[in-house]
């Protein structure tokens, strides 16, 4: 077993590696935070406004989800940080005892398009709310996640995007686009050490799909003393060639010592790959969202619960899973809520497909603390080719 | 106490009076049932779709409900019967192992207007789901709800309008409807006795607003050997004052050894006053639907929690209440999740408005106990002019 201590002098943190794959990138960790310790490798589901959609606190605690993630543009914007501060916090105020991350709102700033101008100082934006001009900076970003206390904050940056218009983003843009982050990434640091939060701040690393530059961008991202280091700019749209050839290209790469964190990923199947090419942390709203769309995830493969073939199906949506859903109700039933839009539909989905990612993480853990993460894989593989029709009830 | 077994010979079903108020008509009772004894007077959930909305059935045991109501016409268009009765009825397919009362589906029927055509024999209409013509009568309604073998079924009946386009319903066209009424009534019980269901079924007494007429539903209902008596066409549009008079009028004449069942009421004001006037069951979608849109049920009396003062209002909903959203979250969240339209707003809304009238029966019960409801119904109308924002946390 080998103990970090990040080098920042922050007593709260410690990143512990405890298993050591042999035959990929993949580890085995704990990540100890002021609102308690993270397993990994492990995935945050996301709730953007104080809330993970149509679950609750104890439907989340349930699932054993270890930590969540919160959207601070939104957040900034609807309550405000003023009601959230006098709770405060986020913690607090949404009824969640355990670790928070938040993003930077950069994500979300950059995606308003004409409504905002960048500067080297930061994006000035109207708000999608009220109209109201706001300005966003990496200052403003880390005293906003300060003021949430988020367990751990991301730096400000700009992610990438893949392209524009049908054109991929060039080489030089996504060169300057990097740079800036860099920069950003300083000034975010700097600003964060100020606020003594205690919490974490992690880096990101971008350089769109060149290796040489996510090297570039790793290198300095390396020497700043993040505390964690994440990956920017996938899954946003590129061939899935793309993602797999710069994940395993920089995955391994990231500063073993913290934990690796990859933004807004993914499938099933893209984390698995990514625990294998040594990634720690996942978020997405995959499972929340295909969950309200009636997108089920399940160990024998997808399952559109719409479909006219689950109409008197009786069996579980996954006989081996043991979340409430499927302890509880049938595919008939849920096909049925799905189909007359019922509320009810999209807890009972959004408790399974939650349930569903977070137990596919714990078996992922399990198989690594027993030294078989490569037969995991291949049966996880083999299983989700099966198809939910497939099985006996 | 006092025993009454109906008059059918079913051995599931039977009514026990415990306790009687001495100044008014109230009385406490149990009445069993196929799947469940019910503790009187109470109050059902509404679950139109075989879903009391945003509710899982976890929470309504949470919430101490002891049954609930579906919609037959809902319910026979999707998912159909066909499906229903493959799981042995709505109990099975809706994960609900506890009493169910359904309605007849003739308000639903007649509240298509020009898309049905009435005739003696039933109402002919086209599916608003696929447009397929459809016949719903009498025998029909019974077959429906001897398939979805709800504990509770309701007689076929016309819920007489108040008014129609603004003119109160005249005198002769309420007489022949509660008149097609009691031979559909007839029709229902001759019909459900033959499909030997186990389970009850309830006559509805009609006649509008008017005094006499409620006399001459109530006395052939009376005949007919229902195994209970409900109200209908009250609280659909008519003034309060009228509201009050007919049900002060016809309530305590309802057969004293059947349970009474006061049709789609109310506010908790509404409730205390009909149990005050004999009656022993309530249904209505109000705190479900009100939760929905953020109108909130207290003790201290309502609230609604789109209000901007909430916005930073760290207090409970009601300090009174041991419910799931009143024991982890502020007015101000709850603001904050109604703003942005979050699921989990009309979740927590929803177990709180359940809690809160559930809770109002049972304390209403216990007073019955106690021979103290005439203090308890002072009290209630004290607190509840209270307001909300007057609380000390
Ligand atoms: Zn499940
Ligand atoms: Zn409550």
């Amino acid at each position: 077993m080998i103990v970090y201590m990040p080098n920042n002098p922050i007593p709260n943190l410690e990143f512990t590696i405890s298993h050591e794959d042999a035959q990929s990138d993949a580890r085995r960790a704990s990540f100890k935070l002021p609102h308690g310790t993270l397993q990994t490798p492990m995935f945050m589901p996301v709730g953007t406004y104080g809330t993970v959609k149509a679950l609750t606190p104890k439907d989340l605690k349930d699932a054993k989800a270890q930590i969540i993630l919160g959207n601070t543009f939104h957040l900034w914007l609807r309550p405000g940080l003023d009601v959230i501060k006098q709770f405060g916090g986020l913690h607090q105020f949404m009824g969640w005892d355990q670790p928070i991350l938040t993003d930077s709102g950069g994500f979300q700033v950059f995606s308003l398009g004409a409504l905002r101008k960048i500067s080297e100082e930061g994006v000035t934006f109207a708000s999608p709310v009220n109209g109201d001009k706001l300005f966003m900076s990496p200052e403003v970003s880390m005293e906003i996640q300060a003021g949430l206390n988020s367990d751990i904050a991301m730096q400000f940056d700009e992610c990438t995007p893949f392209e524009t218009g049908g054109i991929p983003t060039p080489e030089k843009t996504v060169r300057e686009s990097l740079e800036m982050s860099l920069r950003w990434g300083a000034r975010s640091l700097s600003r964060f050490r100020e606020l003594e939060t205690g919490n974490a701040l992690f880096g990101i690393v971008q350089g769109g799909m060149y290796e040489h530059l996510r090297d570039a961008s790793l290198a300095q991202i390396a020497e700043q003393g993040f505390d964690g280091t994440a990956i920017g700019g996938l899954s946003v749209g590129e061939p899935k060639p793309d993602f797999e050839r710069v994940l395993a290209h920089i995955g391994p790469k990231l500063p073993k010592n913290k934990p690796r964190y990859l933004m807004g990923v993914g499938t099933p199947e893209d984390l698995v790959y990514g625990v294998s090419k040594g990634i720690d942390m996942f978020d997405c709203v995959m499972p929340t969202r295909n969950a309200r769309n009636g997108w089920l995830f399940t160990r024998f493969g997808d399952l559109k619960i719409r479909n006219a073939s689950y109409k008197t199906d009786n069996r579980p949506l996954d006989p081996t899973c043991g979340c409430y859903a499927c302890k509880n109700f049938s595919r008939a039933y849920l096909h049925h809520l799905q189909k007359v839009g019922e509320i009810l539909g999209a807890q009972l989905n959004s408790i399974h497909n939650i349930h569903y990612y977070l137990n596919l993480m714990s078996e992922i853990r399990e198989s690594l603390e027993k030294n078989n993460f490569s037969d995991f894989v291949k049966q996880f593989h083999h299983n989700r080719a099966v198809g939910t029709m497939e099985i006996t009830p």
